[in-house]
């Protein structure tokens, strides 16, 4: 018989039905819940609380809350509740369609936030009140403390903060992650901050366990389901050229000494290309590397079971359920090889510039001059959100933006004459790679920039316009520092709006 | 009879004039000198170097150099360069009115880089090597070590990295200041960095001087000159009210709990709000605050002195004579409660973000979302340089900037619909200022900064088109989280460029 996930005694009376618990978030509450990029989300008293919302409006009672979480989580958490109309404000990431689809009607208020300000502004009072915490574990030990279960987030943040607290106990997660988890408790509001005690992706600094004083706890609810594991999508031409091209610099830049043969800690965001680009280090002959990342996924996994990657770093999963299967049937392998932390840890400024991070992330579209958009598309209809790109594109050692050179069927250009939206300046971009190639901006003025984007970048079918567009800001432009053609710079997209396509 | 400043017998034979130094430097070669804000830069040989290349370019030599610094210097210095064509490439910052005509005629090519992110770049070879160091240093000490004088900025790095080095020995400098200086040596590059041991402002972890192996020293100049000491402009009733609205909003941090009595560590910028706000802290009722900042200008002086401010730490000055001759006068007092760091450590994200700082910056312009441009007047016209901006935005306690609602006569909007250019993205901006009230953002979705900003800091000549501008953006926009209309967005600019205002 399995041994019961709920180890303390006075927790185990607090059991009660997902209805039960929702029933304890009241209209107008700042509640706080797990859950990082579709793992370790509460799976059952969301999906109740919208249930009750959805019950209220109908009989013509006003009930919303506002929503925090780690980052994005799944359609039983941000889906549910935004289709019962149930979020009044919501931060500081989503990816969710119904959610989305919300904010860009201006339905549903969303603040996008870097992952790595989240706790500390909720801690500096930025954001009022934690009302409830909602939040999934994996067990509640003898002693009342918790097992994490596939992300942490902000969860030591919200059980810190909230008046009171729901815990989910989902025993699909296994349970032979317990020891994987470091939650650091030597956090303090300035003036009264210490350095944090870290200087290898390998160091454990923390409890295994979060703390949570179980007077607080009002409901305990057993879970029993999977997190939103996506199947893996075989890797594609076009990111598998994107990779190349980034793993032949990394090469490059070893054999000139600007990075050691073992690289730097890795970050990387989720997704085709980020998985093409770990699946092309599987092959490289690249031994002993490490990550220091928010999201571990499929191809992380591999580099750590070929020993590729000795450790990997992370506070959340994005598994396909393959891999999610081989995780638990090896759990005792990967639990000596990762290490979850808080959010607050893994995007930490501190421990990104200490240890030096290669952040390697997605965009929508960079400009001639470096600046990139992670977030709007078209300028104004926001995507996901900025999440962590921004901690390591600032603080790393150097920051990579990869992307396809066209959307859409090639009727949106990756690299416009200015974006539409700017999360990460000039100032903070130091490689973009796509299909087409590698621009390494590094010590570039802004010209120099456009230069090498227009002839390393940019897809063929837009390079005329670009270098056009170029040519005649260096010809008319206010400034000949940034040139620009104010009355042009935003045309393509005015364009793709009117006509369905970038291509004059 | 005044005690020699060089007090290493090897050195002192290695005296020679400016234009024997001079002659040591090679064209093509990368250059990297002392100075930031107006302090502590070389005085002499940069005036040779000029005269050393304009005679070449008589004489139909090519001759250029990559010329470094720690921020922006003076007319002996950048502005002599400049006007030499004697820079091939400048970085990481300069306000020079010489410097700035030609990067915006397209023929002095120059990067804009945070300045937390310059030395450790040098390091990591992204900008190839450097063949020569000048640094203005107010002693050598009998067992070779320098003793800064009025900033030290990037000079560790120079001096530890430079193939050959040639010092300034300025005896106008005080004598005094030796001992105020905290030089860090514990710094090393990824993976082998180790947590900075520093807790306080007034922690000194450090060298009181810095260290140069006495081989590589080809050149020693005696100069006897002062910095570019600034007359101080009075305060103007502007810049009063913008310090007024900011001092408020403190107070009623602090009497909400978010800030603590002492507030947080101060950064702030160089001009005439910066100055009017110190003066307003004068007035203000605090004391007992601290300021971990890249420049100290007079009002800082004047804190300190008064006991509003218990101590200041900084990587260079910005004073005007006034200030400068009571600086010296009372260089006791101040050495007891300055402490000089490189500017690697004043802007550290590490530290920045462990001591909590509380930045406040000057702006171009910001839009109704809450972007800021720090840097390009109408989007390609560049002003000075990013700075340090962004790395007191992004990474202390909160950030705010401050800017008189208008500009040039009226003409200029500082509220507009889109910002030309991005330097602070909406992200990392906390709060606004102008003399017309203060926008707190924090917390608030990008239509309700939109809302704030129209409410309390457009000034009211430009409040009806803005709100117009919104009003039709909230209907027509593609998406509504940030809503804009693309063919208006950078219109304001481009009818300033055609009429020579913004207003309709």
């Amino acid at each position: 018989m399995q041994e019961d996930r709920i180890r303390h005694a006075g927790l185990r009376d607090r059991v009660v039905d997902a209805d039960h618990a929702a029933a304890l978030i009241q209209p107008g509450e700042t509640v706080a819940m797990s859950g990082f990029t579709g793992s370790g989300y509460p799976k059952a008293v969301p999906l109740a609380l919208a249930a009750r919302i959805e019950q209220a409006h109908a009989e013509g009672q006003p009930f919303q809350i506002k929503l925090m979480t780690g980052a994005s989580t799944a359609p039983e958490l941000d889906g549910a509740l935004a289709k019962a109309d149930a979020i009044a404000l919501r931060m500081p990431f989503q990816s969710d369609p119904d959610a989305r689809k919300r904010i860009n009607d201006g339905t549903l208020d969303y603040i996008d936030i870097h992952l790595s300000h989240v706790a500390q502004h909720v801690w500096f009072g930025f954001y009022g009140p934690i009302d409830t915490a909602v939040v999934e574990v994996s067990a509640i030990r003898e002693d009342g403390t918790l097992v994490p279960s596939t992300s942490i987030g902000n969860n030591k943040t919200w059980l810190d903060l909230a008046s009171k607290v729901i815990v989910e106990v989902n025993d699909w997660q296994p349970a032979g992650m317990e020891g994987m988890h470091d939650i650091y408790y030597g956090t303090a509001l300035p003036p009264y901050r210490k350095p944090i005690p870290m200087e290898h992706v390998h160091d454990r600094i923390g409890d295994t366990t979060l703390r949570c004083d179980p007077d607080k706890i009002v409901a305990v609810v057993r879970t029993h389901g999977p997190d939103r594991n996506s199947p893996f999508t075989p890797i594609d031409a076009t990111s598998e050229r994107i990779a190349g091209h980034l793993i032949e610099f990394l090469k490059h830049e070893v054999a000139l000494g600007r990075l050691p043969p073992t690289l730097l800690p890795l970050q990387s965001g989720v997704g085709n290309i980020p998985n093409a680009v770990l699946a092309g280090l599987a092959k490289s002959g690249f031994r002993g590397l490490t990550a220091f990342t928010e999201v571990i996924q499929d191809g992380m996994l591999d580099l750590l079971r070929e020993g590729v990657l000795d450790v990997a770093s992370c506070t959340g999963f994005a598994l396909s359920p393959a891999a999610n299967e081989a995780f638990k049937r090896d759990i005792a392998f990967y639990r000596e090889r990762i290490i979850m932390r808080t959010q607050e840890m893994s995007n930490h400024p501190e421990l990104v510039r200490r240890l030096g991070c290669i952040g390697m992330n997605g965009m929508i579209e960079a400009d001639l001059y470096g600046n990139v958009n992670s977030t709007h598309v078209m300028g104004s209809r926001i995507q996901n959100g900025i999440g962590g790109s921004g901690d390591f594109a600032r603080n790393g050692f150097m920051s990579v933006f990869l992307s396809p050179s066209t959307a859409k069927g090639g009727s949106i250009s990756a690299l416009v004459p200015m974006v539409s939206h700017v999360d990460h300046t000039e100032h903070d971009v130091s490689v973009i790679v796509t299909e087409q190639g590698l621009a390494d901006l590094r010590g570039l003025t802004p010209k120099q920039r456009a230069h090498t984007l227009i002839a390393n970048c940019v897809h063929p079918d837009y390079r005329d316009a670009l270098q056009d567009y170029f040519d005649r800001a260096l010809q008319h432009s206010y400034g000949k520092h940034t040139p620009h053609l104010l009355p042009e710079a935003l045309s393509w997209h005015q364009r793709w709006l009117e006509t369905g396509s970038m291509q004059g």
